[in-house]
Order: C-alpha cells, then structure tokens, then sequence
C-alpha cells in the first residue's frame, strides 16, 4: 500500500530510489559495501540485512516478460510512485464522475418505470427527481460527518468494521464490491447507449462494444493511471457544463422562448396498462435512486486531498451533492415537461439533447462527454474495487493474490477479476442498461445505512464535542437509507434485485472461511519437525534406478547431510531382476559403506513400494525426519523430458502428504 | 521381459511367488525378520538387502486404481505370469493367423490393379497368385534357417543389428513397427469388411466399428491375454477349414458340377481402361505381395514352442507356408475363373463363398470365421508391437517407458501408442481396405530383406557345417525379397507407399537420437556436486513469508543439515517495508544466531531477487553446494490451494535450471 511512508520510518535505510539518484545500482561506490555476494556487484546494503538488487537483474525477462512488457508496459519500481494530492478542483473530477455521470441513466430507469403504468404517470418523474434530490442532500451531509471523523479514508467497509464489528463490515464490503462490479457494467452499457444514440448503426454491435470497453479500460488499468491527469479533469467538466447549459437553454425554450419541438423516436416504448399504485410509484423511485451509486467515493478518498484534507473532501463532496442534485432535478423537469418518452434505441438525455438544440454540434458535444464520463465511472470502480480487496486481503478476508500490485504499481489480479465478471454481466444481461439497473442499487444503499449506522456508534463511542448533533445527522442518514434499501429491496427484488440479496451472504461466508483459514493457518503451532535443530534426527532415503552421476551426487549429498552413513540408506525398486542384481554387485564395489535396499515390486509399479517403505520407515522411527533424496535429471531439450518418465515428479506429488517427509531435488542437468 | 530367469539366477532369494505359497506374506513367520521397519509387518528380508513387501501395501489404491482396476482388471504379480510353451497346433493357430488372414484381402487386391485396365486382364490374378505361392515359398524357407540360427527368437530387428549393424537393425525395426501398425489397420478395416458385406445395412458405420472394434482389441490386451487360449486355437482353423471347403466345393462345381451361378453384386467396380502393361502387372502383383505380411511370425517366437523349439517352429513355418500358399492359390483360381469382379460393398471371398453355397449358413460361417482370425491378426500384432518397443527401449532406442510392464504383465505405453496410431489411419482412411494396402508390404518386405541378408552374414561368420547351403538359400530369398521390396516401393509409391519411404528415415533418425541422448546420459562423468560427502560444504537458504511454524521448520532444518548456522541465511523478499521491518524486528527476539536478508524487491516481484541473490550466491561461492530450504504449505482442502499463490512451486520450477541448487521442500500439512 503506502510504500513510501513505510520507506520514511525505517531512518536506517536509503531507500531504492535514493541509490538509483546517487547512481549507485550502476557500478560500485565506497560506503556501499557488497553483502556476502562479493564478485557479483548485484546487490548492495542499504543497512543492517537489508540488501536492494541492482535493477537490471531483477527486470522481468523472457518471453513472457516482453509479452507483458508490450502489453502493460516497463515495470515502475515502488520508489518511483506518484503520490500527487489532489486539490478541490481535480479532486471534484476525479472522484464524483461516478456519482454524477449516473444522471445519464438515473431518471430515465424512473420514467421506464413509470410508463408501464401509462403515459399520464410520466409526469411523477419530476416528483421523483425532487425525492431523489433531497435524499442526495441527507446522505452527503451525512458523509460530510464522516469525512472529519475518518481523513484517513471513511470507506463503508472501514467504518462499519470498526464500529458495527467485522460481519457489518463483510456486508458492506461485499454489497461494495458488487456496487463497482454493476458501476462497470451500468457505465460501459449506458456510455455505448449514448454512443448507438449518435449512431443507430453500431445498436446492432451494442455486446461486443461493451466488451471491447472492458478490455480497454482494463489494459489501461493494468498499465497504471495517475489518477491526476487531465484525461480524468476535463470530461466531467464538460459534461457538467454541457448538461447544465441543456437544461438552461431547455427551461429557456420552455417558457419564454415558444416551447420546444419534440417528436418522440421510432423506438419510443409503448405505454402499458399496469395498475398504478404506491408500490409502482415506490418502484421508480428505486429505480431512480441508481442516480446516487458514487457518492461515497469522495468519503473514501479523503487522503487523496491536499490538506487539510477533510475539509478539502468536505467543500467538495458539497460541491459535488449540489451539482448531482441540480442536474437530476433539471433533467427529471425537461424530461417530464417535454413530454419525452424512453425508448429503446435513443437514451432519454440524447432524446431531451436533440430536440433542444437539434443534431446539431451541441447534441454530438453532450453525447460525447457522455460517454466519456461514463467511461471514467468505469474506471474510477476500477481503482475502488481492486483497493477494496486488497484492503480485504491485507486483513486475510480475501486470497492473498489480492494484496500484491503488478508491474506498474495496480492490483493487477483484482483488475483481472473485476473485468471478467464485468463481461461476464454484459454477456448475460445482452449489455442492456435497463436490464441491469435493477441488480443496481441495492448494494451502494446497503453499504450507505452501514457505515451511516456505524458513525452513529462512532460518536456515540467518542463523544466528543457535540457529537449528539453528528449522531443524529448520521442517524437520520443511516434511518432513510435503510428505508430506502427496504423499498430497493422489496419493489425491484422480482426485478433482479433478488440475485444480489442472495449473493451478498454468499460472497460475506466466502470472506469468512477465507479468514478462518488464514487464522487457523497463522494460529497453529504444531509442527512436523522439532523446531530445535538439537533434536532433529535425520533420515535419508535414495531411491536409484542405476549408479549414474545423478544417483552418486544424490547419495553424497544424503551423507552429506546426515553425518552417519547408518542413516543413509539407497532404495532401488526392482523391475528386472537380473538387472537388481548387477545394480547390488556394482554398487558394493563403489560404495560399500552405505545400505543399498533392492524392493521387489510384485506388480511392477515404481511408486508404491517406495511409498510403502517410506511411510514404514516413518512409522517405525516416528520421531526422525525422513529426507527423501531425489536425483533428478534436468533435460537440455524439451523433447528429452519425453524419454524420462517423470518417476521423480510422481514420487514428489506423492510424497507431498507424507507429514514430516522433506523431499530434497538434487538436479542433474545434461549440458547442451 | 524374462522376469522367471532372473529370478532362478539369484539362489540366494526367495521369490514373491515362493513367500505366498508359504503364506508368509500376510504374517509375520520365524526366521522371516523385518528389515529395519519393525512395528509395521510390512517388508520381509528375501536375502541380504532384499525386500518384499507385502501385496496389500502396494496393490494400486485410490479413484484412478480403481478405475483402472474396473477396466483391466486386478493387478497381476510378476511371479504368477504364465509361461506355457506352445505345441505345433496350438502354435499354428497363435502365430499365424496374421500371414493366414491375409488371403482375405490379398488377392482382392490384385484384382482391384487389374480391373482398372479392364474385364479381360483380372485372368491374370491366377498367374499372379501362382507368383506369390512361390514367393511365400521362398521366403519361408529361407526362414526356416534363420529358426535354426536364433532359437532364443530370430526377430528381423536382432537378426538385421547382430549381423548387419545398428542403423540397418533399426531400419528393420521401424519398418516391422510400420507393418504392425498397419497389420492392425487392415486387418480389422478388413474384417470389418467381411461383416459389412453380411450386413449391407452396416456399411455407413464402417469407421465407427472399426474404432470400436481397436479400442476393444485394446482393452483385451491391457488386460493382458493368454496366448494358448482356446480363443486363439478355434478360429483360425475354422478359417482354413472352410476355406478349403470352398475352394473344393467350388472346383467341383467348377469341373463336374455344371458350374457356378455367379451375379456381380450392384456395387462391382466398373472395369477401367487404363494402359495394360509391365507396369500395371508389376503393381497388381505388389498389391498381391500384402498377402504375405506376418510370414515372419513364427521365426520371432521360436522361445514359445515345446521343446525342441527350433525343429517345432521349422515344421510349423512349413505347414503355415503351405496352407497359405494353397489358400492363395485356391482362391486367386476361382476368382479368375468365376470371373468375380472386386467390389465396393462385398469382399470378392464373400462373393465366392455367396455364389458357390448361396446365402446361406455355409457362407455365415466363411464371413465370420474370416472377421474372426483378422481380428486375431491385429491381436497378433497388438503383442508384436509393444514386445518390439520394449527389446528397443531396452536398448535405449526407444523411451524408457515402453520397456516397463502394466498392472497386468502387458506393456501398457506400447499398446496404447499403437491403438493410437492405427485408429487415427482408420479416420483418415476412412477405414477403406483398398486405400490402406498400399503403405502396407513395403515394411514387411524390407525387413524381410534386411533379416535374410542378416543371415547370409550370419552364416559367412559362424562358418558351421553346410553353412554354404544355408548361405545360398538365405541369398536367394534376400535378392528376391528385395527385387519385390524395390517392385512394390516404385509401383506403389505415387499411391501412398512414399509415405512409408519417408517416415522409416525418419523414424530410425529418431530412435538413433534417442540412443544417442541415452548413451550421452549414461557416460558422462561430470558432476554438480562433489562425489566425496567431506567434500561438501552446504549454504542453507531458506525463503521465508512471515514467521509462521511453516518458516520456522525450515531454518531449524536448514539448520540441522548445516551443523554451522553462519551457513544459514533466511531471505525475506520485502512486499510492504513496514511488514517487513516487523518480521525482522520479531525475527532476531526470535532466533539471533541465523542472519536474516531483507531483499528490497523494485518491481514487486517475489520470485525475481530471490533468484538473482541465489545466483549471486553461487556464483560467490561456486565450490559450495547451495540448498534452499522451502517451507511448503499442504492445504487439506482443495479449495485452500487458490488462497497461496503458488510462490514455492514457482521457485522450485525455477531453480530446476540452476546447477549445483538442491531444493528441499519442508512440508507443512494444515490437518483437516
């Protein structure tokens, strides 16, 4: 994680980037004296049994190396990363294009909604909106909260681990994790909506951009973003804006300038009889409430702020709720007052868009950025996620694999996973914006009343000054946001919402065993071997086939280990006798001191009476750990491995679960 | 192979087979004592430093060896093989059926040449199979020398390598390894021929049965099979008997009998008008020539007979040549003059057997007597195969795999390659007799050569009584036998006998590379680690995570095996400085006197300067003998693997290429 302040504590030590300054790694200097490795200049102490390798011996290599190379780039050493804050204006970009690039898919899922009840309902699409817009307002005031209260990062998991114990916190980390999982998904879906809206033709290929998205956004992951560059600054800024002049020049037209011209598309959905009611109504505000997932984005990365930071992340997570707030109430006001009906092949912003300033540049403008901020949603839940799980790793919730970063710093395998299980989604749900929402949602506000709820604990177990008034903040947070889970929840569970009711326990229980066995694993402390060299006795077992060079160095080095020859023992398994007996003679004339054992084996089998002899041998002295001495022979060719039936593989593999048997390889490699 | 001899050489021994008829083996009995494995009545001492275990500890256990138990049956002991030895009849019978069989294609083969240059020439399928009856002559009285000079089995391979060298022993050898696999290929492509035409209804599934009909040839002799069987008496003479039947019946009708009512089946082959000439006469005999694959047969398996060997194989090879010769004869003579035309749904003995005794039982009995014995052809040549792998493996022409024995004293590796092989020349020729003949003679007829020519040498050399007789007889079938070879290489070659050409260079090139990687193997002297144990001088280095019982084992290994812990160093490649200042913070309160390494690794990789150190290392200190010590973590679970990343097997799977490295595996079970 935070390399350099690591590098920071340890004074004793000059770390990798100081040498590559000093030129050091390149050639020798004085003061830098070499570490037990004298001829190779290859390593150099940087303090006491602290050795850092000189680059170019350690750069990835072959040809797998090059592949990944051509792919991802030149590996960055961990001294070279980029820690660059961010200030309220690029922090603003960065970490609410998700939150606010939801206003592409927000009000139209409510509208979806509402029509199937009829045309006339169209119009609570502007209630909604305002609901909505006041629910953005309770919950980033109540992050505001947090954000003082965490500024080293208020991420839900965090918070509700600390505060509601570790269960809550699995919770909400696994609602998190499929929250940026269907972030991917929604985004790239809706970004390539946006993009079909420009171009009907490409509607046909709607999967296969998605995909190809994906990819794309993952190989630029794995080869590492600054997350300051202006790539991530300038589109959400435009967006905004150009959003935000739509909805002005659309109010403009609305009232004073004589209305505008709307002629619903071909692929305008019809309107349908479902009986409308309080939980159609609760349904499409459900819906709607997609418009929020990415308002706690900017609470989990307050140390990314340049400081003080808390009140950086503050101002903007302010900034950030007026500005959601503003354009889905905007939105959701065009939208119903021009009558605009969701279709199937345009989205309902491209539809508000060309009718108010016609296919014209401004149109292609808003579609565009659009599909940009949308395509930094994506991204930014591929920072979130792999973070996420490396957290969760680095707390044995999740497979180690998770804690290590790849070549250019990112997280490589949670990118890996995060991307396939985003295609995988695209796959199924045909790479439908509408088909996915529902499944939407339901995470962001489960993982929302949790760490609400945990704050209020916080205060409660701080009390510091004024800490009632935070707590109600959070606790009035923490209540509508649970309502809203519930409504979430119940009205689009048929919907889909039921796929990740069931998989959040799944993947909390898989968290938790992964945990118990990490525990179970560092916890235990009985062992195979004394741990006191005094008490180990030794054993040595060598299995040969003949007397070549390879079964010589094998016993010498069972002597070798095993100081007395009485405890060396070779073990040759018969296959044909006469050959055993030729092998017995030869070897009494070579090496009389040590034990050869000839096992006749009944049924021809190489392995098991090895394993026979060897699990006896073990039972017999149960206190003595038993090396088995493998000769192993290493080809210069590949085919030659072909002409060796990996009988020293097997015996390996095999003995692998043979408690206290140490397997030793002395390899004999054939020159080229 | 001879597992029986051996033994009996050995006086000091009791075999396996002698402790179970005393029942020693299930208990311990006095004057049997257990050899250093006391508590468990495992092992008992056979002779000095011999060991037999006892059959339930290493009978194949588990899934798979059940599995394999379900197919080919429970695993048989060396000791109880059967060696019962042949008596004329029954020798017959075994050894034949393949030259036998083959007068079910033979002459057909011709006809198909003949036809092609229309009606009239197919008379000369009589004067055709005149020529063969004497070639068949010829050749097997030239063999009946080699019987007498190799009554230990005369085999072209070992008669062509003791007297004409290696590289011609091998030619021979792979042109015989060629022939079996097509002996195989045609004669159940063949048989199934014989089926089919009983059986129009079946034609479509030609290819389908005869892979079934290999895979199950395959199973049987995995399953290893007893050639005096009766299964292999009856059907042969069952053959040859109602051949015979036919032929007189036939010439009967023929001559007394007011002739035969002969129909061309609707699918006779319409006669061509190709060019008569030399040529094509040359051609039609070659193709007839495959009428004599499997002559050699009986001079391979001399050993098999009652004594006197040699006299009963020479008497045996007399009665086969001549009842093969007579077959040939008898039905070349009817088809001529029943003017039967080839066809492609009924075989042209099928035809004979339906025109002379209708469609009735006689005719039953002729096609499936005929399907049965080419199936005992290919079972023939389903023992040659793998017999010839193992004499080459067993002098390092061929892998060493094929030289080892399965569960049921057959030779597993060899059987399953030639399945293999021939199953795919069924596909690719969708099982069609008429395009597999062509590659086939060639081998047979050039190991004929080879092997006579063997002899004529053989015979100069041992210069016994008469040998100028044996001499001359040899000479003669080697100049005739390699005219044919030549006849049958230039008239079959643009027909698919280039292939062959081809592939038996190719195949001896290989089988010589792989003598020469064996023999390079077993003569070299160079070693990676000092012959001499006081030599040695271990460097322990053990590549640890954190401080967990795992790691702790192996430092008090590394330790154990070298008694000086200044040769012990513990190497941490650092992830997370901070973790790793802990770990050594807790290392030293831990265990002071070993030294422990902290590499700084720039890009993160785990495996990278662990080798480039360990490299290092040896090159600091190239006289010593480098050991890493891996502490190795054995899930009890499956699933448990995916949760460690495969670090040690990574190293292992590194390190195999570096000289002079043993690599030890401390295991570490997490019990269930």
């Amino acid at each position: 994680m935070n390399g350099n302040d690591g590098r920071g504590t340890s004074s004793r030590r000059i770390s990798y980037s100081d040498l590559e300054k000093r030129q050091l790694v390149r050639g020798a200097k004085p003061g830098n004296r070499f570490v037990r490795v004298q001829p190779s200049q290859e390593f150099y102490r940087t303090g006491p049994g602290w050795l850092v390798p000189r680059p170019d011996v350690v750069e990835p290599k072959g040809l797998l190396g090059r592949l990944r190379r051509l792919i991802v780039g030149r590996p960055i050493p961990s001294a070279l990363e980029v820690h660059e804050r961010l200030n309220k204006i690029k922090g603003l970009a960065v970490l609410s294009s998700d939150a606010i690039s939801s206003v592409a898919y927000g009000p139209e899922a409510t509208m979806r909604i509402l029509i199937t009840a009829g045309l006339a309902y169209l119009s609570f699409t502007w209630p909604i909106a305002i609901a909505i817009a006041l629910l953005i307002a309770i919950v980033a005031f109540s992050y505001r909260q947090t954000i003082k209260a965490y500024p080293s990062g208020g991420g839900s998991y965090i918070v509700a681990s600390e505060n509601l114990g570790p269960i809550p916190g699995l919770v909400a980390a696994s609602s998190l994790l499929f929250d940026y999982i269907l972030t991917v998904a929604v985004s790239i879906a809706s970004g390539t909506a946006a993009i079909t809206s420009l171009f009907p033709r490409l509607l046909p290929y709607t999967v296969e951009i998605t995909v190809a998205a994906i990819l794309f956004i993952m190989i630029v992951n794995l080869r590492g973003i600054r997350e300051s560059g202006t790539v991530f600054t300038l589109p959400p800024y435009v967006f905004i804006v150009s959003v935000y002049v739509t909805i002005l020049v659309g109010l403009y037209k609305l009232t004073l300038g004589g209305g505008i011209h709307y002629t619903p598309p071909p692929s305008a959905v019809h309107p349908g009889g479902r009986q409308f009611g309080l939980l159609l109504l609760l349904a499409a505000f459900s819906e709607g409430c997609s418009a929020m997932t990415g308002t706690e984005a900017i609470a989990n990365g307050v140390p990314a702020f340049k400081p003080p930071e808390w009140r950086n992340a503050r101002t903007t997570m302010s900034w950030m709720a007026i500005i959601l707030a503003t354009l889905v109430l905007g939105v959701g006001f065009l939208a119903t007052h021009m009558h605009v009906l969701p279709a199937t092949d345009e989205t309902v912003l491209s539809q508000i868009g060309r009718s108010i300033f016609g296919p014209g540049p401004m149109w292609w403008v808003l579609q565009v950025s659009t599909a940009l901020i949308l395509v930094l949603a994506a991204t930014t839940a591929f920072m979130d996620f792999p973070r996420l799980m490396s957290i969760l790793a680095k707390d044995r919730y999740a497979p180690r694999v998770f804690q290590y970063r790849g070549d250019r710093l990112a997280f490589t395998s949670g990118i890996i996973a995060l991307s396939v299980v985003a295609i995988v989604l695209e796959l199924v749900f045909k790479g439908s914006v509408e088909k996915l929402i529902p499944l939407y949602a339901v995470g962001v506000f489960t993982s929302f009343t949790l760490s609400q709820a945990g704050m209020v604990v916080h205060w409660r177990r701080e009390r510091e000054r004024g800490w009632r008034r935070s707590a109600i903040i959070n606790g009035v947070g923490a209540v509508i946001t649970g309502i809203v889970t519930l409504i979430i929840g119940i009205t689009k569970f048929t919907h889909g919402a039921w796929l990740v009711i069931v998989l959040v326990p799944v993947a909390v229980l898989t968290l938790w065993a992964i945990h118990k066995h990490y525990v179970r694993l560092e916890t235990t402390r009985k062992t195979e071997i004394p741990m006191d060299p005094q008490q180990i006795r030794l054993r040595a077992v060598v299995p040969i086939r003949d007397l070549g060079v390879q079964a010589k160095q094998a016993v010498a080095f069972a002597q070798a280990i095993t100081r007395q020859n009485a405890q060396v023992v070779a073990v040759h398994v018969e296959d044909d006798p006469q050959e055993a007996e030729e092998l017995r003679k030869a070897w009494y004339r070579w090496n009389p001191e040590v034990e050869l054992l000839i096992i006749e084996s009944p049924y021809r089998s190489l392995l098991r009476p090895l394993l026979a002899y060897i699990s006896a041998l073990k039972e017999t002295y149960p206190d003595d750990t038993v090396v088995v001495v493998l000769p192993e022979f290493v080809p210069s060719h590949w085919w030659e491995q072909l002409l060796h039936n990996q009988t020293a593989l097997r015996i390996k593999a095999a003995l692998l679960f043979y408690p206290g048997v140490v397997v030793a390889n002395v390899p004999y490699h054939l020159e080229k």
